[in-house]
């Protein structure tokens, strides 16, 4: 920071484009913006009330925080932020029989190391025809294709080690071309990276394309939520090309963090990066590429694109080789992206001709896809990002410091357990649904929502903080304030899980199906390690059936991008979803409207719906 | 010019990398340095001889010029010298039967004007699908790719004009490439450049690609030769890598200032350029593109390539429209290039099955091609520059101002024709050879190409210019000094016109082959818009055979490029003389040193191999 003497802290980040949410509205309550100051001398107002404890290591919060002169800060999301990858690669292939996705490595970026011929006055070929003719003998395709960086370095190179080389090759349908050539060295990784990126958080892992083996991994929020929480107001943030130009810069600038800060463990460097698999909702991937989203918002939803030609990472400058292929995955509307079409392969969905499946993706906005083999129908919501730590005051990613599994004593007090131990900082997805379960089945939350205060008791504070249910007290929370959910904080939560399961029923109605014949839910999204299904069902999020018929997935919009990154197979079978399916939009589909309203309640308006809730509730 | 006061002009000159060239070592004789001040205040040196006509309009002596403060200063090459494209393509057309190339236009880049279906919430596909799907109905290729640029704007270009676009496409072998998407517009050209980049001289055609029409053209040196004449001194001075690059920017900063200066006339934009079709040799290839030359001069003398990707303008920095692409006619070996398999197609030579033919490209480097339809054999000499106006004193370029015909009456003064009238700069290569020819035939210069001076009388002049035959006196030339031939000029057109014919008899020697079994002989070169083949005969140059087996051509490495341009067909067939054609090395041929040393002579040592010119003498 460099910005004149007694300048809020906060004011400059923003000034400097840095992501911090302050949700409190800069009134030092919400410690949304705390931050570590690294370097610098600064004034703190009296009415900080950050602990002794973070202080003397250097946190501040941002709002409360006045700069004297220049200021290092880093920010908690590089620093704090460790999203976990929730579902283990090992898992994917218990079920490897049923699941359409290929399984083997087998990326379309190789290394190929080579021995070339010296030349001789009678036979002396150019290098590039050398060089082309040994490849083709290895690997025979029509065409081989090379880059103009790699023609500049190649009578060096190849001369260098006396003709042992090590070429990278890219494979695109029937052509190879030749990214780069290097003297050979065989101790040098090939990488890539597999990346997911979410309209609240990113997650990024650098894979080793001989291997498939995960060699980094990071995560973070997405920088440009400081534009705006949700798709909607990112795109109308965008209207404006230099605010178009904002946002793709902002996602540029948080995959290439993650990326360093990844490719930091391994070893590797950026330029050893070869190809990148990313997954994204259609808003997301046009703002990656600078792409005006527009026209997806305005009837009749017209994106620029679903199937994205492979592009360089030069041209979005993207901090791997100036020559790695980046490759999106195709989206099928305006808000059905290539998350979803790279989700389906983590599912047996269009294995199985004889049974219906559900696969829900429950992110900032809320995806759905129904079919079998032969067909497949989506839709998409907008949940909001309750689920993924945004929208609520005690809501964060399932991080460290996250509570993800919760549950309420007799006595009111709460026991939980803590991602990576320690003082809790808010609760990711599955610890709020499981508070919300709670709340609601011991009668501490009506079905409207709000608090039965005399039945709460003692445990519903109101202070500086706010009035909520008290989660823990503040010297036994991380960030020595209480942890709180307020009534806005559940209105927040039952809106989105009301989004997602009046899609889901729409949908089965559009189909003339019913929820007891979908045999299958598969369900994805950033809740964290665990997602209590019961519970998901108490609040009716889910529907209520038999429990064995659910099965959660995790993060399956990375697991995809990591599937396609590794095998070209895999991005054709994503190919060969677009084409299959089919988007209903919701906007449009009479009912809408009362289905939501109708889910809007704990866990529905209609009972009839949730038996074994209503079971509970009467015992 | 923005350089301290009182530095020498000529010495900012060459800091500024301009090319200036100054023969006489800076003491203002040679006038080579030649430039005219537009703006500032500078001081000229007593000794500067410049006449007062030409002061006046504010042409001073680089090399005699004081810098006062900041001068701008306009060059010879960019105002002077418009070289003369010397071959009508209506007389290509009257050979039409015989000739190779295709002279349709059917350029690889061609422009679509399209009308795209509106999008209705039923039909809602993306852009960019509704556009490749009405290309495909219009020109069904297997594949479209679109470049990364396109997609930025397609989501306001379509909606511009309510779907109505022009878009530009690049065929390749059987994809399409959408190089760009405009509104509708149907007075914009689409343009593409063929230029031929010399050793020494570089001209440049801007080309309308729809109906093949030549728009605009320029030429001028080119600005590497402030690096060396020839070429294997600029291979030895690009050892360096940024000795290589200023190389490589010299030759783009030549291209660049032809194709303002061309395109000027056009009414057009570079920005509408999106092909360009480059003829050079391999080592004029290799600078274009930033490659190191090195291993083109070192046994076995091998180049990066010879057979060059398609790249993009924006990889070299050429001013087209960044996307456009730019084709290199393919290489046959370290010393015969793309110049002169796209001279090819501007013969006969490889469709007649039953005549043999050569072909020789006189320009800094002589390049010999022998054969018919079944076979060619090829092999380079280093000529140098002498008949493109390089190497010797009175020599120019065939540009407005040379002398490009000349006669020496009998009381020894000099009839001369100049090139768009007015007093002569200098002579071009024809009216060298037309100067060497008299000189000889008349007796003023001996065999071994020194004077007789008695016979010379008082045309032989010695004064602070030189020692050499008046062609003209200073009153009546251009720069105002006296217009020579001094003997060091006249060894060097006979080292020239040897090295050319001691290749073409190494050559036949090696094929087994005489002189008189060659039934057409074409040629090519910059000397002029004539060639005076008997006088070209006189001096050696040329075989003493039936003058009716000659054939002047002119410029056809541009011209070759210009076929190019405009034709895919002419693309792949300059592939195929590629595959065909054989390289013999000269310097490893035994004999190659007897042949020339016995071609330094005027005809040559063996006088039975030029009969008329020795009954010519006896008379």
């Amino acid at each position: 920071m460099n910005e004149s003497p007694g300048t809020c802290l906060l004011d400059a980040c923003r000034k400097a484009r840095v992501p911090l949410s302050a949700t409190c509205g800069g009134k030092g309550t919400c410690g949304d913006c705390i931050v570590k100051v690294i370097k610098g001398t600064y004034t703190i107002k009296p009415s900080s009330f950050l602990p002794e404890k973070l202080r003397k290591q250097g946190f501040v919060l941002a709002c409360q925080t006045l700069i004297e002169d220049d200021l290092f800060v880093q920010l908690p999301e590089f620093q704090e932020l460790s999203l976990k990858a929730t579902v283990d690669m090992r898992s994917l292939l218990d079920q490897k029989d049923s699941l359409i996705a290929d399984l083997d490595v087998s990326s379309p970026v190789e290394k190929l190391p080579l021995t070339l011929p010296s030349s001789t006055l009678d036979d002396n070929y150019s290098d590039l025809k050398i060089l082309e003719t040994e490849i083709k003998k290895e690997r025979p395709l029509d065409t081989v294709y090379c880059e103009y960086s790699v023609l500049k370095k190649l009578a060096h190179t190849v001369r260098e080690k006396q003709g042992q080389v090590e070429v990278i090759l890219f494979r695109d349908g029937l052509s190879w071309t030749i990214l780069d050539v290097e003297p050979l060295s065989p101790h040098k990784n090939l990488l890539g990276i597999a990346c997911d990126i979410g309209t609240t958080t990113v997650a990024l892992q650098v894979v080793d394309l001989q291997t498939g083996k995960i060699l980094g991994f990071a995560s973070s929020y997405n920088q440009q939520i400081k534009c705006g929480e949700d798709i909607i107001s990112r795109i109308n943030y965008a209207q404006k090309p230099e605010r178009l130009q904002e946002l793709h810069e902002a996602i540029i600038s948080t995959i290439n963090n993650l990326l360093e800060k990844a490719i930091e463990a391994t070893g590797g460097a950026t330029s050893d990066i070869y190809f990148a698999s990313l997954t994204g909702n259609t808003t997301m991937v046009h703002l990656l590429l600078g792409l005006s989203p527009r026209y997806i918002r305005e009837e009749p939803y017209v994106p620029t694109l679903n199937r994205v030609p492979i592009i360089r990472s030069r041209e979005i400058h993207l901090k791997m080789n100036p020559e790695a292929r980046v490759h999106c995955a195709p989206s099928v509307g305006s808000y059905v992206g290539g998350d979803i079409l790279a989700g389906l392969l983590c599912t047996p969905i269009v294995s199985q001709i004889d049974k219906i499946s559900v696969f829900i993706d429950i992110g900032t906005n809320g995806e759905l896809v129904l079919g079998n083999k032969e067909w497949l129908m989506s839709c998409a919501c907008s949940a909001g990002p309750a689920f993924e730590g945004g929208g609520t005051r005690c809501g964060m990613p399932a991080a460290t410091g996250a509570i993800e599994k919760l549950k309420i004593r007799e006595d009111g007090t709460v026991e939980y357990r803590v991602i990576e131990g320690g003082k809790p900082k808010g609760l990711c997805g599955s610890g709020l649904i499981d508070l919300l379960a709670e709340l609601f089945i011991r009668g501490y939350v009506d079905r409207h929502g709000k608090f039965n205060t005399e039945k709460i008791g003692n445990r519903l504070v109101d202070n500086e903080v706010g009035k909520g249910f008290l989660v823990e007290t503040s010297t036994r929370s991380f960030w020595g304030k209480d942890l709180l959910i307020t009534e806005n904080d559940i209105a927040n939560l039952i809106r989105t899980k009301g989004a997602v399961f009046s899609a889901c029923a729409l949908l089965l109605k559009h189909t003339g199906l019913s929820f007891d014949q979908i045999e299958s839910f598969y369900i994805a999204g950033g809740f964290g390690q665990y997602l209590d299904v019961e519970n998901a069902i108490r609040i009716g999020l889910l529907p209520d059936l038999e429990r064995t018929r659910f099965h959660y997935l995790g993060n399956t919009s990375l697991l995809g991008a990591h599937l396609i990154l590794l095998s070209e197979k895999n991005r054709e079978r994503v190919n060969e979803l677009e084409k299959m399916m089919t988007y209903l939009e919701l906007n449009t589909e009479p009912g809408y409207f009362n289905e939501y309203t109708g889910a809007l309640f704990l866990p529905h308006t209609k009972k009839e719906l949730f038996p074994s809730v209503e079971r509970l509730l009467s015992r």
